[in-house]
């Protein structure tokens, strides 16, 4: 089976389980990071409190940690979840928001790789390059070295840790050990837009909930490129960034099999 | 004065008082329970510290407790806030969001239904059912019985607690004691939408704060299921589940007493 | 060089900058905070977290203290990051939302006020009046005096803290000691959507991250009235507050230095 198939079946699983995602996560995007969990067709669960994350996990088919707004005790529930998810074999989806500011952000992405086996980190390309820089213990990776090194960063992480490494930009690079896709698809408004990044690790979190970690990566990245670029489209005279992100939440719940098959360009 | 009157009476009255309403509830939905509230034409103040919930709760005409993200200090909070309505007279209305789900949740429903004279309780029919069996001092309820026990349920857990008891689902229920009413409004897509029960739960809110609580739960819950119906038979082609949010919106703020008794299913 | 010209140079400079700004702010508004910050050009962060605050706003070009969410952990971050900011020179924007309301918010502000050099307060006219009240150690000003007092009140506060101090409503005013500007943009529906004063906030924030506090307040409070403007302005039969939310964001992501001489009212 070609890796489309595999996307267009894995978007037909979402539909057809509607699998619970649990998501610890920031406050600035979590209602459109609930709303695009939804908009696929799988169901959220955002609740991040240490004295039940445990529980809801235990129901859950995928967990997401997004590190976007951080705190003590947010850590320690994600320590929580992410144990007891582990235990039980659901997938824990990683987004180092911003790692690399800030020592807390650091500290805590150092503990979150260190504790829970991942199932997919995604990232921009300056978080997953800090990321190998404090995996090897080595800090001040060069964050702004080009996209062609981005390949090589993410394999080298992946085979370290065992888990998918994404890396979403103007071309993103999914890589899973020595296999490697990218997806050419997204626009530049999308930068725009806040909370695209954790939108597009919401998304990997409803597909690795019915589908492997690799298949699960590559069809939430590229629902999010084709979604951004059929909203892109719709936009007439005088409209702009609130409209696109309307038309991306319309895009995404409208996604089929067959859009994909048109619009992705994965290889 | 019939239903219909009454319901139309209180919606004129919100637009006439603009009531306070004071939320405490979750992080993933509070912008959209303040954004209902403001089109329905009632001010909303969404503080959940314990160091100011009774001050600002003096100030209100009703109070919201949503359960969905729970965590310590607001349960708290809830107390704190709901005891200082209840001792002023601002009724208070609650949303169990996931009770059963969690022992968190369980207990803090509990705690919050054994200490705090509650005006309205709107929850699913899972909820629901849930929130009937805690109160019996009795574990799993069958949650999955159907839409028929629905009415027996509300009206039996709203004799016991002595508050008006609502059902949101595809069909409402809402009963205070022995009498019920059903609405018969609403579309599939709200439950693709995240927040359209505790959007209900806040209009509900907005209506306690100048009717009484059976007449404030059919009107909140009425032109929820009025606004969805409006806002997808507005969407066009390629328009889905952000377009629809946003219109729903639209159809709430554009609310009349006209729209209300001409596509409002009360019986 | 006039009014008009400073901040159309402003608006051009934001975009060529893309300053980053720090936002510590509500958890109802956060979201649309940080998405006009984008629209407008810069680059917002909105972490709150006392253990990462200095490190973060050290990268800030301007940090915002909002309150409409208190709590005690929050206060302790905005002090740390005010503190940090006025340090090495960062200005510190500060919206008073619902001064006076409680004891909490009243002591929050007091010590904002008394421990952090600000660059300006932009409120509305009950919040400022409550602050001048506060900083003279005199409870119970009347806050329904009319917008004529608005002025002296202003300047008055302007003199007596040195920063610039803004209040908004159906004109605008903006003062820096005995200097004042007023502008006549807008339109009532931004009082039914909510976070719009702490949307005018943040693009101050976002304006004075690149031209003075005076000019960065003129051009971030003209933004939102001439946005509301366009945004009304574009509204079709039947759409109503939501639609009006979106386009707002429309308009300011459209924003030219065009349409901003076209249509500013600033006297």
């Amino acid at each position: 089976m070609d890796v489309l198939q595999a996307v267009s079946q894995t978007l037909d699983q979402v539909k057809a389980k509607k699998p619970l995602i649990h998501q610890l996560t920031n406050f600035v995007t979590v209602n459109d990071c609930a709303n695009v969990t939804l908009a696929l067709g799988a169901s959220p669960v955002m609740t991040s409190d240490p004295a039940e994350v445990e529980e809801m996990v235990s129901f859950a088919s995928a967990l997401v940690l997004n590190i976007g707004t951080l705190n003590g005790q947010l850590v320690e529930s994600m320590i929580l979840a992410g144990r007891k998810a582990a235990a039980i074999g659901v997938p824990v989806i990683f987004d180092p928001v911003g790692v690399g500011a800030t020592a807390l952000r650091s500290a805590a992405a150092e503990r979150i790789i260190r504790e829970i086996p991942l199932a997919v980190i995604r990232g921009n390309m300056s978080e997953i390059k800090t990321l190998a820089g404090i995996n090897e213990g080595i800090r001040g990776v060069d964050s702004t070295a080009g996209q062609e090194q981005g390949e090589a960063v993410a394999q080298s992480l992946s085979k370290r840790l065992g888990c998918v490494v994404a890396i979403t930009g103007p071309v993103d690079i999914i890589a899973q050990g020595d296999a490697v896709r990218h997806i050419e698809n997204g626009h530049p408004l999308l930068a725009s837009v806040t909370g695209t990044g954790c939108m597009s690790t919401a998304l990997t979190g409803c597909c690795c909930g019915v589908a492997n970690p690799f298949i699960g990566a590559i069809a939430g990245i590229a629902v999010m490129g084709v979604a951004g670029e059929i909203a892109q489209q719709s936009l007439k005279e005088n409209e702009g960034l609130g409209t696109f992100r309307v038309r991306l939440i319309d895009a995404i719940g409208n996604m089929t099999t067959q859009i994909i098959q048109k619009y992705a360009k994965i290889r």
